[in-house]
């Protein structure tokens, strides 16, 4: 049986008003992870290429490396198999690096071994890898990983996974600034308790956001998008932010906030032209307001679908039951 | 001119996971206000009937004279009117009475000066008020009153309604026991900040709901509705609420909770039989748990208009911009 490659895109979580529990995909970039199979019973890590040699080697303590244990174990498989991760994310970035390696392991894992696993249960292996390798898991940068498009996590494990509609022409801008903001330190701004009058507020948003999506109404998107509960509590964490926010708004998006817990940026834009002058206008602001080495940009219509498998090509992969 | 009398049925708020922003229309029962022309300059109340003389008659402290009011100022009229309201609503008991009350008049004045305000303005003037008259307003008995249907209240003033479509079949219950809740006491049990947790939880479940309405998706309707946040603080206030509602999803609902801040209950339902079941269902454990007299049941499709004008009849009513 040959190595098995599967690739997981970048994905957006939180998205405005959808803390935790809302995300989407986009195209590229994303990780890919080969496995194959080895001596000896259960996942070990042979490489991993793109992290400046800063992620976990121990199997039992990497998102991928957990997933795909997750995956062998739910399907019975004892057989030894060896992992080579491909970082095409960067760490720390907001863009579901932890998550893409850990959804593209349990897919390669699944095809090599020909599991079949439905998407649910690769779903809830890379859960389980993101909730041991990175911390804590959410699932909203795992369910647009998985399922690709903009999906609702109702429940992230066992998951229960709302695939919502993407309107026509939904496109998507995300900047990556030369910052670093670990997960753990942005969600200890929270807090545990939030002001019921400023959660009220978002789950009004977030009920007007999936309508909007719905009926393909943009006017109500840019109103409905607004994060009243993550974002001014995180604002410290990105200098300009309100200033970057403001000139994707000028340039036309529609909303833009943070990528998950930052430091990248999205927007949502309606028109591939609009986007690009969307993005123009960010990097100019963060050139202006955090500096550094010229900020990543991607700009992407929304991905219809996510993970999958890069080889062997042909009707081998993706080996999955939708 | 001849009196103008408008009808506003009664509503279901909150409804679950939509907390201070979600509601439904009812056919009936509901509050008819008579408006009429009289000496002296602004509204006055001639009479209230129904509520055992417990609303104030002073216009300037009643819900009903109040939003009249509100709306002769927002139009310029300066003549006087005398008001006559109808209580079909029991008070406090969730069935939106207050807001009822404040639509009907807001209705009424409207097509009685022959304003041709809009949806937007009389809901505008009868959250003004309800928030006078009865102290606070949210806008999700309000607009549901206004607008009929089931509707999403992103923001109440100025407002900023989602009309949310209604799969066919889909049916309430709302039983009313013999009870009386303050609206005031229910909302102190919340208190000001609620777990971080909760309110992830709860709009998680809010926008699955809203995707749920839209593809006519049953099931997950059923399971997006529960409330994490105002029901769990609130079942005190009324005696046995978790076997009520257990016993109505045992007779097939979909859910149930409390209606407003209670102490009525809906339930939602797939069909009429079903409801009907449901019905006696929840009729027999109120009776067990709760006692007094009979509760009031009411089985009805989601009524999809609101407000009307009764009479006169005609092309006259209702005198409104849709």
């Amino acid at each position: 049986m040959e190595p098995v490659t599967a690739f997981a895109p970048a994905t957006v979580s939180n998205v405005g008003c959808g803390f935790d529990v809302l995300g989407f995909a986009l195209h590229e970039p994303g990780d890919a992870v080969t496995a194959a199979f080895a001596g000896g019973a259960g996942v070990r890590i042979d490489d991993i290429v793109g992290d400046d040699g800063r992620l976990p080697r121990d199997a039992r303590k990497n998102t991928a490396g957990v997933a795909a244990q997750t995956l062998l174990d739910a399907v019975g498989d004892r057989r030894g198999v060896a992992l080579t991760i491909r970082k095409g994310l960067p760490l720390s970035s907001g863009l579901g690096g932890s998550a893409a390696s850990a959804v593209a392991a349990a897919f390669a894992v699944n095809a090599l071994v020909g599991a079949g696993a439905s998407l649910e249960t690769l779903m809830a292996c890379a859960f389980e890898g993101e909730r041991i390798g990175a911390g804590s898991a959410h699932g909203d940068n795992i369910a647009p990983a998985v399922y690709g498009g903009f999906v609702l996590v109702r429940v992230p494990n066992p998951p229960d996974v709302v695939r919502l509609p993407v309107p026509a022409g939904l496109t998507a801008v995300v900047v990556h600034p030369d910052l670093e903001i670990e997960t753990a330190r942005a969600r200890a701004l929270l807090g545990s308790e939030v002001p019921l009058g400023d959660a009220i507020r978002q789950w009004a948003n977030l009920g007007a956001l999936v309508d909007a999506l719905h009926r393909g109404d943009f006017d109500l998107l840019a109103r409905a998008i607004e994060d009243t509960i993550a974002e001014p509590r995180r604002a410290p964490l990105v200098p300009g932010l309100a200033a970057i926010k403001r000139a994707a708004i000028d340039a036309g998006a529609l909303g833009s906030g943070l990528s998950g817990s930052g430091p990248s940026l999205f927007a949502l834009c309606r028109g591939i032209e609009t986007a690009r002058r969307v993005a123009r206008a960010m990097t100019a602001a963060i050139v202006e307001h955090i500096g550094g080495r010229a900020p990543d940009v991607y700009v992407s219509p929304i991905a219809p679908t996510g993970a999958r498998i890069l080889s062997p090509a042909g009707p081998k992969g993706p080996a999955v039951q939708v």
